[in-house]
């Protein structure tokens, strides 16, 4: 038996699909939620916390892996699973996002998490063999190629691992977004070569469908992806500079993409822009959004409690005396033992707890976000799921 | 039936004894040691991860809770114990301590965990009434009276609470520390009426033996709190400015304490000055040391991994790929799950996951040495457990 399977068990009329993956460290639903240990642990939790919160699948950056403790220590430390005492699915990235980032900061959001980086440019160069950069860590200079992320990725030991491609910002000019595109698929090609020369089949290759908000690009990419042996696909690259647009190219690019291989949307985490990917037949999603907004006092709830938001901020003055807990109605560790004038006091004391709290509750909100979604598409009525949030 | 009662169950030729605590939160085995959570948590752990540990009685400290959130927030959230989570026993100190190291900042450790107020002589006077200082979240003006401290920790609702006393540096003129220790009486008398007023029943008041290093003081002051009717005594005020002069001092006052009240040693926490403690008839400890040491990346460990000290620092980069457990003779969740190369990685990364890892461990230790202690008591053989320590 094939150490990797997707199955789609249930189809809604929206286009949202509900399946299950199986991985070498056991299965996974979709729709899910992927959550992020960038540096080799979900901030603040104890890996035992985030399968309470009922996580399935959480992911590490292969970027921040090399630089620091280096993917031959992981591999001593026997390989990322064993290291971070995680036995279930698990997702790497190329590093390629983190390294473009280096000089396209100003565009994305992730590079947050490593401050040191900030306004500095230590992307030295990129030509057609790969990317040159500085590691922040010991200032040392490092090539990532298509081979060498795939070889990162062997020693780390994910399940589901991705090709280095090229992350663009948005506003490219229509040459440069397509000569790009055709690089990434270049790569993706030498690293499905590398993938394949080193198969053992405990690892599983995603293709990542590019083009910017270029229609025509987008279905070149996706036919390329479609076309190579695959097992899924990620959509990756600029999807576009508004809210709107992003709806507008993943709406696009669902209709394009192969239909039964499993597909995960790169980077998306809000629950509205969630339910509109499901619909467009995304089946996993990641973010730091629901781990960072914790760490800064927000927890994400039903709308009702909101006001149309998707969350509170825990660090309102507001909440001081608030012995109620997050969500009453909700049922995880943090909402079961503490008020939120509790979370308020640790917040704003600076107690560690308080964003620990927080990190589980939100980790438990997205994991039954996507258990209701999957409920209803089994039950043919995520249309009423999406009505009931207005 | 008496909400608190202390009953010695076993006693040892060395004068270390055995016995059970109760509180209208259950009980806890003595000798134990109380863990500290400052500021309503213990740094950077759930409430469920310290009671997994094994704690069995965890104090808060009534100065940090007066300035933030203060004790009618406190209340509002239904008192620490409701608050944090912890249905055990709970302590809280007087405020005394922490009010009198703004001035004498240098003396004590305590101070570090509050490092806005370093350097800053935020205590403006102390007179017969109480002491004035200054807030160091406002900035306003606060008096800590014995009564106020009563009043304080009645609304902050732990089971043990202490009186005010005068905390003087070492190396007080004789003079000057027979007038601190017979204020120190007088304030204790005046917290001590203060609580019979406003008594119910559901929480104890110890007494504070004061008196620094010098023995008619101590002695004196032993005498006065077994002549009240303190429940249980703290042993306070300066031990010396060495650990032999601590020693001593303890020894001193073990000898001259009331025999069968409970006895708390403020402050102490290495593991030999515990054994010492123990041996004088200690019952009880605290000391930020476990959580605090477990934060600089320290883990509590037996001496035969330490070669002769009571702790490795796994910062070290000899830990880089090292795929064993903290102590592989430790049933901690730390040792169960993560080896000393991830501790380190989390260390070195600065992932707060480190430093939980090892407070849970540290905890851990403490206890199982605790229950150790306990054990070799009832089965006197306590002089083997001291020597197998060498």
């Amino acid at each position: 038996m094939a150490q990797f399977d997707f199955q789609i068990v249930a189809e809604d009329p929206t286009g949202a699909r509900c399946g299950v993956l199986r991985t070498p460290h056991g299965i996974f639903e979709t729709p899910n939620f992927i959550f992020c240990g960038t540096r080799g642990s979900i901030k603040g939790l104890a890996i035992e916390q985030v399968r309470e919160a009922g996580a399935q699948i959480i992911l590490a950056n292969t970027y921040h892996m090399h630089i620091q403790p280096g993917e031959e220590t992981v591999e001593a430390l026997g390989g990322l699973h064993r290291m971070m005492g995680w036995d279930g699915p698990m997702l790497t990235d190329s590093g390629g996002f983190q390294v473009f980032s280096l000089q396209y900061g100003g565009v994305v959001q992730e590079i947050k998490s490593c401050r040191g980086l900030q306004g500095q440019k230590s992307l030295i160069r990129v030509d057609e063999e790969g990317a040159l950069f500085r590691s922040y860590y010991d200032g040392s200079l490092r090539m990532l190629t298509p081979e060498k992320s795939i070889q990162i990725q062997r020693n780390l030991g994910a399940d589901i691992i991705l090709p280095l491609d090229e992350c663009t910002p948005a506003h490219l000019a229509s040459a440069e977004l397509k000569k790009s595109t055709e690089r990434s698929h270049r790569w993706e090609r030498r690293s499905l070569e590398e993938f394949l020369r080193t198969d053992t089949g405990i690892q599983a290759l995603y293709g990542i469908v590019q083009g910017g908000t270029d229609e025509s690009l987008r279905r070149e990419s996706c036919a390329f992806v479609c076309d190579e042996s695959f097992f899924g696909q990620a959509i990756g690259g600029s999807l576009g500079v508004s809210r709107a647009q992003m709806m507008e190219v993943i709406s696009m690019v669902g209709e394009m993409k192969h239909s039964t291989k499993p597909t995960h949307l790169l980077g998306i985490g809000g629950v509205g822009d969630i339910l509109h990917g499901v619909q467009c037949g995304m089946d996993t999603f990641d973010c730091v959004h629901p781990t960072r907004l914790a760490r800064h006092g927000g927890a994400l709830v039903p709308l009702e409690i909101s006001n149309g938001t998707e969350h509170i901020n825990l660090k309102n003055a507001k909440y001081t005396r608030d012995s109620a807990p997050i969500d009453e109605n909700c049922a995880c560790y943090a909402c079961r033992t503490a008020s939120r004038g509790y979370i308020h006091h640790l917040l704003k004391s600076g107690e560690l707890l308080g964003g620990q709290l927080l990190t589980i509750h939100n980790i438990f909100f997205m994991t039954q976000l996507m258990k209701a979604i999957r409920a209803a598409i089994r039950g043919k009525n995520l249309c009423q799921l999406l009505r009931n949030r207005g």
